[in-house]
């Protein structure tokens, strides 16, 4: 019974959503939603294509409220830049709640995903890091590194951006560009421990399997967003620090078990406090930050929730400015 | 980074794909795969939607040597008669196996899936069924039922066909069409005993969540293929048949155990021969069945294996047709 398919190119979804406040606000929605326990978020679908140097990982979430819920495809192929493509692709796939149609194809080769994974940066920032944020740092020169800052800027307006990253080219290419994009002084930071020294609020964005941040480093005033970590053997903090720390915060306790910066502090055998406080619990009233002075560390897995809300986002937005075509399938 | 994507309506793929012994031969290769152990097919994910009767599935697999891999999302919301729509719907999606990029999107409505599992019948019934089939019997009276006695009789040309549901009538609508369908005889069997007794091969096909097939009927030159269930709950097979039978065969052991007829047979405590045959080991020469005499289980949860199968299959035949159309992502 052929029905009538909406279909969103990625030129289309960069002008309908952008990492603003607005797209904050829906990533938020997101985490809160979780927070309740009524979402129904089952655990990732991955599957490793080792030939190809690939993986493709599949989420999703229902959010009670929503009338529709995303699949998200993420295909991960890091010999692509070889090929002159990004290694990072994929589609979201927009379903009816209601009777499980086909409502609409986001073929935005990752770029959502892009936008809801930062602006959970600046969820996180703005419910955990300090009020005061002089100086913002990023471990990592990717895409992420620039829109994590993007993001968190919207909620700590710091002035100051320290960037660190393996390759100093990459990072003072990374440093000019958010100079450029957010109009304040950004400059590459060789020494991480300096970088996380001088930041209050610190964002990891690599894809290390060997700890870049240490726990000797940690400092009264100091919030971090982990986001780099989201696959079994990937580590970015050092295992320490996430007992070292006031408060650790999960996005998902479930994945960050098995994905996240919590894998590893329970694999080094220092995690001993079982169940972590989840990000949506926080937005839903739980005890967050107590004052200034405390550490606090959020570890960022990224969720079916955050795909589920930003795809909804997208095609309402997309409707509003008459962009996107339509076929009947 | 835009880039062309093909896309099929289900119309175009109707026409590039039929229930014919190449699609049978297409299924039989996904199988074959699996049997050589290369095949990687993580656990299905699957979300159940409570509010909306509703639940959906999503399957992969990459099987080396194919240029793509399929995801195939297939909601079921069970509610969509009272709406006017047919319950089972979804996509599949083709993926480069190279670089992760998006090749095709399949808009099938469920109609690729309805062939693959048919044709994975004719599979299990070419390998596994007497040699000589007179009379097939088929349990249930859905799309299935007709599909699956379809591509049985490419494989096995029966001359009779029975067929028994809870509903008198809708058993006699579908004996109608299949008898139209086929060109030979086919009447409703009100005892399912019967039915059994008179065929030397069964198809089950209902969602039945109690036995609707006992132990106590099974007889010499039996071949029975349960195709209904591929959750938890399900279970069309008296589970006293499983152990009953001179060969029990899972299309893949791991998902039989937790969706198929082999998951009520543990539970119930009878099941203790371990890891079953896969239909792909004996397509790769393990011991299949050894005379007419013998008594054949084979139990199909539907595999990813065969959604990259027929959705590579698919796009194959719709590009040397002509059909199809191409959207810049």
């Amino acid at each position: 019974m052929p029905r009538d398919i909406f279909i969103l190119t990625e030129n289309e979804l960069r002008n309908a959503v952008r990492l603003d406040v607005k797209a904050v606000d829906v990533v938020e929605e997101a985490f809160a939603a979780l927070g309740t326990g009524k979402v129904v978020m089952p655990p990732i679908l991955s599957m490793a294509i080792p030939e190809a140097n690939g993986e493709v990982d599949v989420k999703t979430a229902y959010i009670p409220g929503f009338d529709g819920f995303a699949i998200k495809v993420s295909p991960g192929f890091f010999d692509n830049p070889k090929l002159g493509l990004p290694s990072l692709n994929g589609l979201m796939i927009l379903f009816s709640a209601k009777t499980g149609l086909v409502e609409a194809l986001l073929l935005d080769n990752g770029y959502l995903t892009d936008v809801r994974t930062a602006a959970a940066g600046a969820v996180a920032a703005r419910h955990l890091a300090p009020q005061a944020v002089e100086t913002a740092g990023v471990m990592g020169t990717g895409v992420q590194a620039r829109l994590q800052i993007e993001a968190a800027h919207l909620v700590r307006p710091f002035k100051r951006v320290l960037v660190w990253g393996r390759n100093a080219e990459k990072a003072a290419a990374c440093a000019k560009d958010i100079a450029a994009s957010l109009g304040i002084e950004a400059r590459a930071e060789k020494d991480p421990a300096r970088l996380v020294a001088e930041s209050q609020l610190v964002v990891t964005t690599t894809p290390a399997e060997e700890p870049i941040l240490k726990a000797d480093w940690l400092h009264p005033g100091l919030h971090i967003t982990a986001m780099g970590s989201d696959q079994e053997g990937k580590n970015e903090i050092d295992p320490r620090a996430l007992v070292a720390v006031d408060l650790y915060v999960a996005d998902r306790a479930s994945q960050c078990e098995k994905l996240g910066e919590l894998r590893s502090a329970i694999a080094a055998g220092v995690w001993k406090g079982g169940t972590p406080a989840e990000l949506g619990g926080i937005l839903q009233g739980q005890p967050g930050r107590a004052n200034e002075d405390q550490v606090t560390i959020c570890d960022l897995t990224g969720t079916g929730a955050q795909d589920t809300a930003i795809a909804t986002f997208a095609l309402a937005e997309a409707k509003v400015a008459g962009a996107g075509s339509v076929i009947e399938s």
